[in-house]
């Protein structure tokens, strides 16, 4: 356990009666939890059942006219966008938890929001149709498609090797610590390590230690734990 | 010429040696060209050849690991990402020119980042490939595919949907006033203006009303005007 993880359990949840609507299991929902559990916020989940279509209903749509999880409600404040809702929370609350932002200077910001964008825009295409073919599919009864499984290793393969040469500049993506940026690539890369992609992580050692050490903090291990950041609460 | 491209006309360029690598046809480029032009800052614009693939050779890779443009210079400040150099650009200059911005309060400020995530993650993926079958694939003699055309443009036609039921609420996407948010769909709607995807922006009549208004300011206009904007510089 590091100092950050270690302040993170002392640290009393704070209580803003905030609102999750989402899947615990969705990428895009464990995205926004592990922001605010690394902040030690309270929240209620509330979930929208996928599999039947309940976000496609009108009382979902009112929330969020796409159709999509995660919708995140701060009183009279309704967000959709899983990097939106994480980046005003981390506003929000930039001195309390972990600091996720790195904005001490125009350099450290425009540093900090073009890794932000490289997630959103070299990472994610691939990682998440990854995702989608060898996880999400196989659970509703599709079959994967193995032509677009190695099309995409190729595409994240480029990615990640760019990576690995960053990790040798900084610890995390953005600076040496841990930001918004790694926060951002936890639930694709999660689920990846259960598929064969991540033989692609692993054959990088930098890449390798930094996937380690990410999945490996506390305020993750616990948005992944369901019974306790979901069902539990 | 409303009061904001009076003050833009009368405002003096200010320069600090800002470098733009990028090709003045490229979309990516002209997004950050229009965030200049609005704040009245020079910038040395360098041609990168996309047609002969020098986006693809060691030098520019140096600039750019993932090959891409544009790419901005700000001294030793180095950034690719198209939506990350105009979000740095709007922060530094925040008190310049156009204001881009809308961080008054914690409530603007997430739903102006909320829209910003729609563009790019709702709007984008649609437009882009709408542009690039029918606008990019012929300049390079390539055949567009109907197929995807048609496909896209459904898809297209949801996210305006939205988007017209918005523009009864504010006159622009993110609030009353123009912002990055409405910038970053420029350089798409210009190019699809030029094709029978028109029709789904003028089939809307706030949205249509919208497009008149963003396409025609003046620093989109020069943007647009590559003797201006770029080679006769
Ligand atoms: N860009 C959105 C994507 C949201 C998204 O795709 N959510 C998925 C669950 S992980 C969903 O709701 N899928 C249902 C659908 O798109 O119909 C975000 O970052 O929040
Ligand atoms: N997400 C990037 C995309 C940049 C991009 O795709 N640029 C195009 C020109 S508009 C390019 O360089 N294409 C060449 C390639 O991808 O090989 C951004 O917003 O800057």
């Amino acid at each position: 356990m590091d100092d950050r993880n270690m302040v993170l359990n002392l640290m009393p949840n704070a209580d803003f009666g905030y609102k999750v609507h989402g899947d615990p299991f969705s990428t895009n929902t464990r995205r926004v939890l592990a922001v605010l559990l690394e902040k030690g916020l309270f929240y209620e989940p509330i979930t929208v059942d996928l599999k039947t279509g309940e976000h496609k209903r009108e009382s979902f749509l009112s929330l969020n006219p796409f159709g999509q999880v995660p919708v995140f409600e701060d009183g009279n404040i309704k967000l959709c966008e899983s990097r939106a809702i994480t980046q005003y929370i981390a506003y929000v609350h930039s001195s309390r938890g972990t600091q996720l932002l790195n904005l001490q200077s125009h350099k450290t910001m425009g540093t900090l929001t073009m890794w932000m964008e490289i997630e959103a825009h070299q990472f994610d295409p691939f990682a998440s149709v990854l995702t989608w073919e060898q996880v999400i599919k196989p659970l509703y009864g599709l079959e994967t498609d193995q032509t677009v499984v190695e099309e995409n290793e190729a595409g994240l393969e480029n990615v990640l090797n760019v990576y690995e040469k960053r990790l040798g500049e900084s610890k995390f993506l953005a600076c040496n610590t841990f930001t918004l940026v790694d926060l951002h690539h936890l639930p694709n890369i999660q689920y990846l390590l259960g598929t064969s992609t991540k033989r692609l992580f692993e054959n990088r050692p930098r890449v390798c230690t930094w996937v380690d050490d990410i999945t490996g903090r506390e305020a993750w291990k616990m948005a992944c734990d369901h019974d306790k950041s979901w069902f539990g609460k």
